[in-house]
């Protein structure tokens, strides 16, 4: 439980810094409000989605204000280290793909324990995780992340499903944590590099 | 029951067609990925929103996984069919016009038999009816459907008026949803056919 | 608690007369169902958006349709005298600033009553003013309220920060709804007369 807890946290921090790096690319939202608004909604936007979908109340940041500080810690370490941190821009997107696969497999496993059936775990996992996004660039009139070229969110299902095949197989937990997990950010670092894409549907 | 059942099953795939049509025309979200999220929010973002808003829980997509393998099985029909439906794009309205209607009737009288005051089930009606476009188009960067010039929303809304009229009058069930669907349905035809709009505000 | 009613019906009329006038400047949305529907989710996205988050049922516009024809009695207000009010448009920017003073209040108190702590109830206060004003920018793609240049977010967050500190000393209510309420429409007001922005976070 106790370490659940550090990884839900510590991917509410690393969200909180990829959402105030996306604010800082955007034509509207930089200031220090806007930065955060938008931190914010990146990092609680998929869990809330997922809980209110669900009717699993109350929310996880709601009851543990631990979360709430968690972004504001995020975004600081973005403001003081931003200079530094500019150059690396493109590691940096390691920070959003941590997130990705943190979010999906807390929120797959949560879906599963609160007794629904695997395919809305599935879906949920993938929802906890991209969702804060969708939401981010819906409020920045930008096209949704989901949408873009490189694959996002099938990576995240993929995860998914595979934390669900090894649950089913009494996998350990951590080490089911450890693989699904390692599927989701394989799969997204690659598909960046080797420009990966998902078929056209025509 | 059973009937009813049938309908929303109906009223999903209907949707799904509706929906994968759709973000076919859509600059963004055309691969396989993009296009089953779009026809997944159009089935399910109306019916989802309004059991969120009257604290309804749980939502029936979540409860009964058949509703995602309706999804499914709209968007597969759709890629099936695409080159001969491509042709038939205009008659293709006709299922949302179908899916518009069916989910107007449904949201409606669930929403009073949840207890709630006509004006909110009236409300409700078209919110089911109209709020999964809605999201579908808030998502694609364009304008909702329902700011668009042809009479769509206040079709929903005419149909919910004449059920809950009829309600009030103990009409058979099978009677009010045929009359009140039609009503739905004829409007919105008639108004694309005749380009019927609601009067300007000014 | 009849007083707190009948501010919670005026915050309702005066954000529908808000909306209905930011809905006639918006290039899409402009007939009599558009118009209605911007004023609408205007007036009750914020207040939903709350009470979803911290799982509140019934809604408090759901359980009691006053709210549905304060806003209609707006949107009538609006239509009737909009000649006259178009030459004051200026001024009638102060119903907006009267409306999310208002509901950064209640929403403030009424998360705090629910047993929430006072951060999240910050939070929740500003979420119920300016989330339904995202929510119609959203909605007709336009760049959210929030982001824009003046202080305007802030001005609820200052005043709901002000509301606790007085709440904690146990300062009269109706003092404090005042004292609360004049702090968010000065700094709104000044910061809009000063063009006073929040510092750029980079």
């Amino acid at each position: 439980m106790a370490i659940q807890y550090i990884f839900e946290i510590l991917g509410t921090i690393v969200f909180a810094i990829s959402g105030s790096l996306a604010a800082g690319e955007k034509s509207t939202g930089q200031d220090w409000f806007g930065v955060t608004f938008i931190a914010f909604i990146t990092s609680i936007g998929g869990g809330s989605l997922r809980d209110m979908l669900l009717g699993s109340y109350p929310l996880v940041w709601i009851n543990d204000v631990n979360f709430i500080y968690a972004i504001f810690f995020g975004i600081l370490l973005m403001r003081l280290f931003y200079t530094y941190l500019d150059k690396y821009r493109k590691q940096l997107m390691l920070f959003d793909t941590m997130g990705i696969a943190l979010f999906t497999i807390l929120g797959t496993e949560k879906t599963l324990e609160l007794g629904f059936h695997p395919v809305i775990a599935a879906i949920m996992g993938m929802f906890t995780a991209v969702m804060g996004g969708v939401f981010r660039d819906m409020l920045t009139n930008s096209i949704p992340v989901i949408f873009r070229k490189e694959i996002y969110a099938t990576a995240c299902l993929a995860g998914a499903i595979l934390f669900l095949i090894l649950y089913q197989f009494d996998v350990h937990r951590t080490l089911n944590f450890i693989l699904s997990g390692s599927l989701i950010m394989a799969i997204r670092v690659l598909a960046v590099y080797y420009h990966w894409s998902i078929p056209k549907f025509r």
